[in-house]
């Protein structure tokens, strides 16, 4: 973790004499936290990692988590009350003048108080230099993301042998949870979308009570967690009787989605990749049906760091970059169809992680 | 949801003009956001939900959660860029002098946006008026958190007849989050905990390659999230033979919940509950292995709140709080029993909300 942590160093404008990463834990995690101490377990909740431009460690955690914590190449510091832990973190930084801090996630409060801790210090933000370094994912990054990618591709293969008539949609999504995690997740990815008929044609819909009948689109969007890092895909089916109109949906989604990856590689714009995919759409017969970006990063968190195939992400494309693509077409009343891969941005081109099939099967 | 947001005024010592509640998303949620609007479906991914002190909610949202947004009883404002978004902000809460903002959860860098965007406002802190009103549970949330009670109750029944020689840690935490699913949970409470043997003595591993052998504690500590509220409980298990240490070990910890369920009333202190299980269990065979706190608050959040059994927690218990009882000692290299179920302050003492037997089984 040490070259992850020297070259977020390298990536401040300001350089600040020390990093403080707070995981405040629960409903907030700093994934910067994990980036940084590579820790595969553990909540961590509370807990803060002091990092130093050498690559050097210190992390102050519960006594509770200590045995988990040991898995870092880390110094640690225990404590079981606030007061001691306000004692370790003043005397781990008590040389520092600037602190970088990460904007992004610390809350106001936590801010606050550190601000209290330490009134002599200036803090920077160092959200940017974490999020740029993450961008481009090291060896270890891409061997946890392929993993996670082989785990939802074999979920997937077994959906056609699940679906019946008359199925819930919640039903669906404990069926590929729990495929999943027999699969080596560690957990699923998100929330997992499996949606029927009209439903498909929501793109933030997770799952409800609506059953699957005849003619229904079904979307299956998920992935797989495995040592934090995610895998995101998503296959259309169609259930009985494919219709002209269904076909026509899903023909245009299937070559929308071959222009990104044929635009994809090193030294062009994230945006241009949308652009030609909203354009391709945009003169078919599902014009203004896409209404949502072509992809974005994917990595520690399922949308990760800054950059992505949107209308207004101008980062240019560089080698080890992991994104989706997942264009979509969404016509109320009636359905949706998204087709999602993930990419490797190689050195002349894009290498696709996910194998599963991609042509439209009729159930 | 106007009730709850008129009392949230109440509770704040400085009367904002709006209190404006951003969920950030993804790995930084804000509980107040959903307890305020009452959506039960949904990410709101960046959405805002601008309160007034008669209980009147505008909710700013992306374009692509709308209809799930038509749920809530609120004006809805839909953007598609960021311009947008900083227009309907501003509109909404153009009147304002005095805006409150919850420092629990914004991150530094949302707060620093929003002094940009209302350069005249003054913000004050509004996290402990919601935590205080959180702290006691209206009649919806009781019935979402019986619900989540009943469906971890009946998921915990079934272990017994899961668990075989050999099984991986992986493979039984699959089995519960499938298990919770198919009864009715969106999701799981949070990451299920299913440890054997040694694992046991570590209070936050959650579960890994180990496989069931003969004399293993078997600890599954796990809950339902429906409708976003949360159950969570925990029940040791021996597989094989039942020794003498196991036996004093689970009876120790079951008299100590006892003793927490005879102390819990309202008007007594929720750290008089702690002290009474940790003088209990100083003074039997497993002096110092109590090593966290007797329970914490439910809801929203899997530790909701202010409220917790903790020996610093001040707060005076009053009827319709709802918290966890979960004593546990750790043996290192041995294992840990831990018991945990989830109950209801009432008028006079404590309802018992987790039903499952609270004996020693043998598998």
């Amino acid at each position: 973790m040490k070259e992850r942590i020297t070259k977020v160093f390298q990536k401040c404008e300001e350089k600040p004499d020390a990093i403080i990463l707070k995981n405040p834990g629960e409903s907030i995690v700093d994934l910067n936290f994990f980036y940084a101490t590579g820790l595969e377990q553990g909540l961590f909740e509370g807990c803060i990692a002091v990092l130093r431009p050498d690559g050097d460690i210190t992390i102050i955690v519960s006594s509770l988590e200590l045995e988990l914590a040991k898995k870092a190449d880390a110094n640690i510091l225990t404590y079981s009350n606030r007061e001691e832990f306000n004692i370790h973190l003043k005397n781990s930084i008590q040389d520092c003048k600037k602190i970088g801090i990460n904007h992004s996630v610390l809350p106001l409060y936590d801010f606050k108080k550190l601000v209290k801790i330490l009134p002599d210090t200036s803090f920077l933000n160092v959200s940017d230099a974490f999020n740029n370094v993450r961008q481009v994912k090291d060896a270890s990054e891409i061997g946890n993301i392929r993993e996670a990618v082989k785990i939802a591709d074999r979920v997937m293969e077994k959906i056609p042998e699940i679906l019946h008539e008359d199925m819930f949609e919640y039903e669906l999504a404990a069926e590929i949870n729990y495929l999943l995690q027999k699969n080596g997740a560690d957990t699923p990815a998100f929330d997992t979308i499996s949606s029927f008929g009209k439903n498909t044609a929501l793109p933030h819909y997770t799952h409800g009570n609506s059953q699957l009948k005849a003619s229904d689109f079904i979307i299956c969007d998920f992935g797989a967690c495995f040592k934090r890092y995610n895998s995101d895909m998503t296959r259309t089916f169609v259930f009985g009787d494919t219709s002209e109109k269904h076909s026509m949906m899903y023909s245009i989604v299937q070559n929308a989605q071959k222009i990104a990856f044929e635009n994809i590689k090193p030294g062009i714009k994230a945006k241009e990749v949308h652009i030609a995919v909203d354009d391709f759409i945009n003169t078919s017969e599902m014009k203004g049906r896409f209404i949502h970006s072509t992809g974005h990063s994917l990595g520690l968190g399922v949308h990760d760091g800054g950059v992505g195939f949107n209308s207004e992400c101008g980062i240019i494309l560089e080698e080890g970059m992991v994104l989706t693509v997942e264009p979509g077409v969404y016509v109320p009343g009636f359905g949706g169809v998204r087709i999602e891969d993930d990419i490797l941005v190689t050195k002349d081109g894009c290498e696709l992680l996910t194998k599963s099939n991609r042509e439209l099967i009729q159930i």
